[in-house]
């Protein structure tokens, strides 16, 4: 017997019948002797049809109310699924965040998880009943108000739920069988990866990997969650997410308890992603400071940016350019605030390039095999794909290419590094991107 | 200025242009100084959408869940009503039936307020800004969980929070202009009426006005609270509700504080109902008790009756008939009830009558004025009506009669009693029937 926290998301409870299956599967666990809890997002399309309700009634929403109203989403779809697991002769409770404990900051709209109280759910399962606990959502108690902890919030909700309650594993349900070498609507060949370190799962989330939001993996990896990426259509193993990069000293030590023993390939799979942008700041006098400047002004204007290059300064005129990506939807905001210094940096004029796409490898062998970054830029010479940016870090490179020549990038690399299915190498992949 | 209390029902925030609407007749309510609580009910017909997704999922859903899924609907109204009312640059928040301190007992569906402890609600005004607060809900605190008030639950949080609040008034907004000497779709001629005691809207809400729910009525008489009947779409003023009975020893006396100056018109108006059925249980033997033992049963199913009416008993038979009115849909649980007791009682058979329509004529002046029930009688039977039932009050006459009879019997009695608007006698209605 076991404690397992299931998270299913909104395609996988669209509709009545959606929420009759996911019940059943429940009722299964609950039936096989296991303790249950299970988080659950809004139905199908129901926080866009409310996002887009607010937007109707005004531009500017005050967030407070905007976040009262997402969370309506879940509490009718936890609701619905407690009544069907009911149907099905198991009894189900439904909680909202605020009732199973979810305590977060008052950062409404993106709030993070700072406390789990689950005194409710521990309750409930005491009982013998399956919990069913709202995701996205939480209370900030200083006010009493209900908080959204932003997209990817369900994923974080079951993590730190699980973490709360010690259980033995966090299964993330979707319509997909677990994490991939590369998408398969790009890469048909691309495989299922039986396993992954957290650092190699935080790689590919950051890398455009939709399957599981970075919250989560890194919630995941702070209080070691084993989580399993797996799909609410078949009973099939997905991918199991646990153990850290140093269990990968001794890549053949046999698995021991719920620490995971994590096969070693030198590279895990090709992630791509199709929602950022570049912004490149032209011609910046090359002084001490003014790079620091620009980040600060970024910054200021909420902008997480991703990747920066810095040309070398030509030596006639004493200019640089300063390239970034950040989100697309983050570049209206970026470039008003960058040209609103225009006068104090005096650089000379901003681009704005939303037609790029990111492309990037990550394995855990990467960093001690130099052989890897000169085959990678090999394979996309050989495909006449032009490389704009380049990042590292030490599981993974990425690069950036124009956005029309990323599926040929993603299924050149794939292929160069061995990961087609019929070449029998491990291998990993995430990622829907757009 | 003043403390209003205002109620939006759900046809007045049926979408988002009608959100905006009320929105800016809740800010020129504060823009003209008072201080402003609002009570929203879900938007147009949302609660009944999620009744429907409740029956999708399982015939008979938890009512713990059922009420946490129907609570959404007030969530969604009410966050949206606060951002239009924000956009119009009046602050606004939005509180549910809990944060609004709307404390009931632990009755799924059809919860009763237990208190009323607004001090969220008092704080947001005391800041100058106007409180939103879904109606229809509450929290039951011993298990702190949500429940819901029944239909005409959004009434009684309206005037429920105006008593916690010594409001000045209550202001329940709908499509109508008041209540009405009767339903203006039957009797063209009908009138709005000015003034109305707590007993006189009590009969009337008891004898199928739909326009304002008895409990509320209830609640406001108890606590005094004086409630205006109006329309959402108009300025005009409606139909107050205020004053007890006692006031009418002196019709003439003027009005003084919040206490209405009630007319004493000798009759209010006619109402009707359609929603009722009649249960006969047929050959009861006549002996002590059998009638205690039917109306036990009836109460343990649930049923909230209205008319009762025993035949004399036949003399060489000593078997009596029982006949009594209530909800049509209470009809078939209590059936099975009074069936599972036949043995024991005796009775030959059991007869169901959905085809049934009750007529009610209220007035203040009724009970001192003999003649009252004579014009009543000789009005249906000029008419050609047959009345099956009879029932009285200290302030109502009803009868019942058959249910395509009823509108031919609220003209005709209109009409007796001189309430037709060119006649000049100030007069009563309300009820929209079905």
């Amino acid at each position: 017997m076991a404690l397992v926290v299931q998270k299913y998301g909104g395609s996988s409870v669209a509709d009545a019948a959606s929420v009759k299956r996911v019940a059943k599967r429940i009722a299964e666990a609950k039936r096989a002797g296991n303790d249950v809890v299970v988080v659950v997002s809004a139905m199908g399309d129901t926080t866009d049809e409310l996002l887009d309700l607010a937007a109707q009634v005004t531009p500017l929403p005050p967030q407070r109310e905007l976040d009262i109203l997402l969370t309506a989403g879940e509490r009718i779809s936890m609701s619905l699924l407690a009544m069907a697991i009911n149907n099905l002769g198991v009894k189900a409770k439904s909680f909202t965040g605020q009732q199973a404990g979810v305590i977060t900051d008052a950062v409404y709209g993106k709030a993070r998880i700072v406390d789990v109280v689950p005194a409710r759910i521990r309750e409930t399962l005491d009982r013998g009943q399956v919990a069913i606990v709202a995701g996205f959502q939480g209370v900030n108690v200083a006010s009493n108000d209900v908080t959204t902890l932003g997209r990817g919030g369900s994923d974080t909700t079951a993590v730190a739920i699980a973490a709360g309650l010690s259980a033995d594993v966090c299964e993330i349900y979707s319509d997909v069988d677990g994490v991939f070498t590369a998408d398969p609507r790009i890469v048909p060949s691309a495989r299922k990866i039986d396993r992954l370190t957290y650092e190699e799962m935080l790689e590919l989330a950051a890398s455009g990997a939709k399957i599981l939001a970075l919250r989560a993996v890194e919630y995941g990896r702070r209080y070691g969650v084993p989580i399993h990426v797996r799909s609410s259509f078949s009973n099939a193993t997905g991918t199991m997410v646990a153990g850290t990069y140093g269990d990968l000293i001794d890549p053949n030590a046999p698995a021991h308890g719920q620490e995971a023993d994590v096969e070693a390939p030198i590279i895990s799979g090709v992630a791509h992603d199709r929602s950022e942008a570049k912004i490149t700041v032209v011609g910046v006098p090359d002084v001490p400071g003014m790079a620091a400047r620009i980040f600060e002004v970024v910054a200021a204007a909420g902008a997480n940016i991703d990747m920066i290059v810095q040309n070398v300064s030509a030596a006639h005129t004493g200019l640089t350019d300063i390239s970034f990506t950040l989100p697309e939807g983050d570049g209206p905001s970026t470039l008003a605030a960058l040209k609103g210094v225009q006068a104090e940096i005096r650089y000379e004029s901003l681009q704005f390039d939303d037609q790029i796409g990111k492309l990037s490898l990550v394995g855990a062998g990467m960093k001690t095999n130099p052989g890897v970054s000169a085959r990678l830029f090999g394979a996309l010479r050989d495909a006449g794909i032009n490389i704009e940016m380049i990042s590292t870090s030490e599981i993974r490179i990425s690069v950036v290419t124009r956005a029309d020549s990323l599926d040929e990038a993603v299924k050149a690399v794939h292929s160069a590094f061995g990961l087609d299915s019929n070449e029998g190498e491990a291998v990993v992949y995430a990622g829907t991107g757009r």
